[in-house]
Parts: structure tokens; C-alpha cells; sequence
């Protein structure tokens, strides 16, 4: 057993968290309904998350002092986001807890590192390559073909530090607007759909995976989930079998989420991991009114030492994000019967950011 | 149009919440979801509520200062609680909209109050008598005969601050023993269930009902409620016609519980209200998990300014508090598949305080 399969929290104990936004905001309020304390850790001062928390401490990942005396008012440690920087990982882990483990972030921080994870337990990926240089970029196309897609290793999200790159494109030109000596090509996908797996793991080993969702990108990003995916049962069975295998290869504490994509025809493995999120993610937020317990509660339940739920999905569930200036139509949906409106609390909204979002449930059979 | 029909809030405005218990914590987090954040008054420095906002103010309900502050922090003031003391809320409502109306409260503060204003809508309640003296609830019993509930028209809760009257009972001492000049005398009502109805009503008259409740009590504490209430259709529409009619007869904004009981045969009414609760209630705790809106979310919306919800329930429902040392064994309720576990963070459990309840939705078409 070790120190952190110790973990185990009575109501009253208090989680801190790394990260103040959404998903931040949201683990606490999963936390709270449990009885649970959290305090928040971020940088920024309009950090959504601090409006929940009675105690919130706002400063730099690299302000040493201020993450000692955080980790001294918590009981155990979890994180909204994978880029945690590893020095305050370190700090914080020599302290208190930190779940899930911070080794897990030097695997899912880095392109790379992920896909060979992946690819060593025997599940499929897109084929690819490590890049170093334009030199190195040429010979990966030639072995991998076109179209495909460059990505920085590290730091990546919502389409940021990416290209695609087609036939008859500049590429010593790509290369340099990437700006980065450390990437990844990889093979374009042909896919007839994105979904993904949340699964939950216990410090125990019990896993309790939700239901497949569909997922729709905009500019890359998440705009609309849907539970249950609609594939066929040994698609979905296989999905999920692929989550639970990751997440018990990686001794995964907390709530992960697995994207995945389902390939049109062919001979090959019909669902390839496109990339693993070691945190609650977008795809699942459907399960706060989809469902009798969500992702939030479930990473709460895990990190706390508590028994995983069984959760109970209330119907077909769609998730729509409000991204940017959508938010400015929230009155709209609060009058949509069955709707649920989520607004983040996040100020003035930005083109592409995520501002809120909204489930719907329909019972199969009627009202 | 009048001042409270004016209030408008936009995401990141502040609501003052008079009350720091489960109720005050529960619209907290019900308003957070929506991305307006709240302050909690309340006197107690363990208030649950403290937990889910940033800003808290502990001090007394008398003490003016702190209500002027408070009162100058927020952008709209509710309450979790009936028995708001008057002056508190002459202080604050000088200063900010106090919602709903606090002369809505020398109403439903006052039992006798409560019950002619009931009756003069024409609703049926128990026959009743004001009692100021022994003499007079002598003349009260032979008017309304025995058993009968003898009540003090203020304070009372939970079953405190009433005694049960049967033949054989040296009546003298019973008034002697309830310890007030200000009683009401109820006849005792043979009927076959308890039900309720939450209502939501906004400032534009919008009323929302959630589906009837029936709510089963022991030792005078609510234990579980179910949703919908087994009754026939017509009974269940006469009960939210009155629930209806009350909150526009009070022209109130916000949710109020109408609790009623159900009569066995007879030729007289079948519906009798028993108590209003002008607040949300514990016997619509059941809408936070087995509906697409919740009680809470319906009286932030309401006070907001913001249009109602339309809520669609998600299947049959069940809601069972955990009153006391029963708080203990909330991991048992755990792994109850589709159960959801509320831990209110009250500390100490005490017999007969309400530390948490569970929701359990069946979907009536089987999973």
C-alpha cells in the first residue's frame, strides 16, 4: 500500500485544488455536496473557482511559500489541469498527497510519451513520429504520408499548437511556425466520429466507466456531447474496455477521460486513442444532470479514498458548450423545458472560450 | 411596478442569503451554477453555508452595522429561514431589495395569521381557534372537540412548540406547559397522506410548480419524500391550484412549500393546507437530483429577476434525509446504484438534526 492509497477523508476534510477555473469550480461544488472543504490555488485574482471555496490562495506555481501553506491547510492535493508545472508538484507532493500522481503528468504532458504509453499496452493510436527538426519532419512525412498533423509535445489544447500540414505545404515554413524543437506528426485520421470514455479509478483498483459520448468539435473545439454514442454495443464495449485498461496501467487515483476516434470501414482496429486527459473534461459534463453522479463527484469520491458511485444516466443526454459571445444568450436557454444552465462565473467573454454550458435530457420513452 | 419587480441581475452579481444552513448552502451553490455568486449572513461560525462562498458574514441578526454592510456587499437579499426577525429585515430592505417581500412574513410567521389568510382565499384548512388563556382554549375544545393540536402561533418547527390534546388531559397544564400567551388550536385531521407543493412565482407573476410530494414524517421530522405523490390526478391538480393561488395571492417572487394533507372519504374538502413555508422546503430537496431545475435554482432565478425554469422530472423519484447519527453510514448510501448523497458539513450530528439526505431516481421504463 502506499501513501497515497492511504488517502481516506471524513466529511469536514479539506481537498485543495490546483486550478481555478471551471473544472476547478466545479470539483468543488462536487466536493461540497459531499461535506467536503476544498481550497483553490491560482494564479489569477478572477479565478472563477475562488467564488465557491471560502478559502482560496491566489498565487504563482512557483511561489514556493505560498504552496507549502497550502498544502499545510489541505488534506490531500488533485489538479484541474495536466500542465502543472512539476517543480510545484514536487513541493507540494513531498506534503501532502497529490492524486492523481504527479508521475502520471510526465506521461499525458507530452504527446509523445502518451502515444508510446499507449501503443505499449498493445491499443492503437494514429501512426507517429517524433520530430526534432525540419530534417527529421521531412522523414517523418515520407514514412507517414499526407495529410497529416503537427503538434508541439507539450502544452497543447483546444487546436492550440498544431497544424495541419497537406500536400504541397511549405514545410520547412510549418515547421518554423511552430516554434517548438519538440513535436509529434501525426497520421490524419480518417474518422467517422470523435467520442470519449470518462472512467473513474479508486485507489482500490475499482473502475467505474460513464457511457461512451459522441463528441463535435468547432475550431477544434468541444461544442457538443452526446451520451450514449450512438455505435454499435461492441464499439462502445471496446471503448471502454481501452479507458479502463489505461486507467489501471497508469495506478490512475481520480477521473480520466480517454478521446478516441471510431474509424469509417477498414480492416484495422476500428477505435484509435487520439489522447488521454488526466482530469474531469469536457466531454463529461453531461454527467452533472445526465447522470446520478457526475465526473466531478466521482474524481472527488476517488481522491478522497471513498467508494466510487454507481451512476444512473436519466436518459439520452446532449451537452452543448457556450463558447465566447454565446454566453451573452443564456436567458434564452434558462426558459428551454428540461434544459440545465451552467454560466462559469468567468467575466467578459473571449472569442473560443468556454463560457458555460447546457444539458438536455430526453427520456427515451416520451416526457 | 414596484421596487423588487426591478431587480435584474446579470452573471457575477451578488445575492445576501439571511441563514447559513443547509438551505443557505444549497441555494449558494444553486446560484454559483448559474454565475452569481452569494454572501451568506449568518450568526453561527460553523454555518455550513460559509463553505461554498467567498465572502461570509458571522455577526447577530440585531446587529445593525453588519447588516448595513452586508447590506451595501449585495445586489439582492433573500433568506433560507421564515423567522427572520423584522427588524433585520426593516434594516436591510431599506437599503437593498429583500426577497420575497418581508411583510410576506408577518404572515406566514404567525400560525393564526397564516390560517385566516388562508381561508380567505377560500382553501380549506384545519378547523382552528386562537388561544390566549386556559379559559379560552377551554371554549376552543368545545368548539372543535378532541383530539386536537394545540400550537404557539410563532416559532415553532419540527414539531417543537406543539402538544397533542386527547380526552383525560389535564389542559391546564398542557397550556401551562407550552409556555405562551399566543396559541392556535387545530383540530386534529384524520387524513390518509402529507403532500406538498413547491412553487416558484417570478416578479412577473410566471408561476412554475414542481409535481406534487407526498412526505412521510417521523417524530415530527420529514424522513423521505416521493415525487410524484401516488394520488389521483384531479386531487394533485386541486393541489397545485392552491399552491397557485397563495403565491399570487401573496404576490410573492421566490419559492414558497405549501404542505397539505390528503383527506380519506368524506364529503367536504379533499385537500387542506397545513402550513406555507415561505422558502424553499426539504420536501423539494428531491428536484436538486430528480429534475432538470431545482427548488433552489427556481428562487435564485425568481429573486434574479431571471425568467423561471421549466423543470421535466427525471422519473420517479425518492428523497430520504439522514436526521442525525443516520449521517454516519453515508457510505453504505455510497454505492447505491443511481443514489446521490448530499453531506450538509454540519459537524456533530445531534438526534433529530438534518445532516444530509439521498435521492434515488427510478425510471419508471426500468433502468
Amino acid at each position: 500500500m502506499t501513501g497515497t492509497n492511504r488517502v481516506k477523508l471524513k466529511p469536514g476534510d479539506t481537498i485543495g485544488i490546483l486550478g481555478g477555473g471551471q473544472l476547478g469550480r466545479m470539483l468543488a461544488m462536487a466536493a461540497a455536496r459531499l461535506g467536503l472543504r476544498c481550497q483553490v490555488f491560482s494564479p489569477d485574482p478572477d479565478s472563477p473557482a475562488f467564488d465557491v471555496v471560502l478559502n482560496a490562495t491566489c498565487a504563482e506555481y512557483a511561489d514556493v511559500e505560498a504552496l507549502e501553506l497550502f498544502a499545510g491547510d489541505v488534506d490531500v492535493i488533485t489538479y484541474e489541469f495536466e500542465n502543472v508545472p512539476s517543480a510545484a508538484a514536487m513541493v507540494l507532493d513531498a506534503r501532502r498527497p497529490v492524486l492523481p500522481n504527479r508521475k502520471i503528468l510526465e506521461t499525458t504532458q507530452d504527446r509523445l510519451a502518451e502515444k508510446d504509453f499507449v501503443t505499449r499496452l498493445g491499443i492503437g493510436t494514429a501512426a507517429y513520429a517524433d520530430v526534432t527538426s525540419v530534417a527529421s519532419l521531412r522523414e517523418a512525412i515520407l514514412r507517414i504520408g499526407l495529410p497529416a498533423v503537427l503538434k508541439t509535445r507539450r502544452f497543447g489544447y483546444d487546436g492550440k499548437g498544431q497544424a495541419i500540414i497537406r500536400d504541397g505545404d511549405d514545410i520547412a515554413k510549418v515547421w518554423t511556425s511552430l516554434g517548438t524543437k519538440s513535436a509529434i506528426l501525426e497520421a490524419f485520421v480518417p474518422f467517422e466520429r470523435e467520442i470519449s470514455v470518462i472512467a473513474a479509478r479508486a485507489a482500490d483498483g475499482q473502475v467505474e466507466c460513464f457511457d461512451v459520448t459522441e463528441n463535435e468539435h468547432r475550431d477544434h473545439i468541444l461544442k457538443i456531447s452526446r451520451a450514449p454514442a450512438p455505435i454499435p454495443d461492441d464499439l462502445a464495449e471496446e471503448a471502454l474496455r481501452i479507458a479502463g485498461q489505461i486507467a489501471t496501467a497508469l495506478d490512475y487515483v481520480g477521473v480520466l477521460a480517454v478521446e478516441m476516434f471510431v474509424l469509417a470501414n477498414g480492416t484495422g482496429p476500428k477505435v484509435l486513442v487520439n489522447e488521454i486527459a488526466p482530469r474531469v473534461h469536457n466531454s463529461g459534463h453531461w454527467t452533472l444532470d445526465g447522470a446520478s453522479v457526475s465526473q466531478f463527484e466521482q474524481h472527488i469520491r476517488a481522491i478522497a479514498g471513498w467508494p466510487l458511485g454507481k451512476p444512473v444516466r436519466h436518459g439520452e443526454v446532449t451537452m452543448t458548450n457556450l463558447i465566447g459571445d454565446e454566453i451573452t444568450r443564456y436567458e434564452e436557454w434558462l426558459t428551454v423545458p428540461g434544459a440545465t444552465v451552467h454560466i462559469y462565473g468567468k467575466g467578459t467573454p473571449k472569442p473560443g472560450r468556454k463560457m458555460g454550458h447546457v444539458t438536455e435530457v430526453i427520456r427515451p420513452n416520451g416526457k
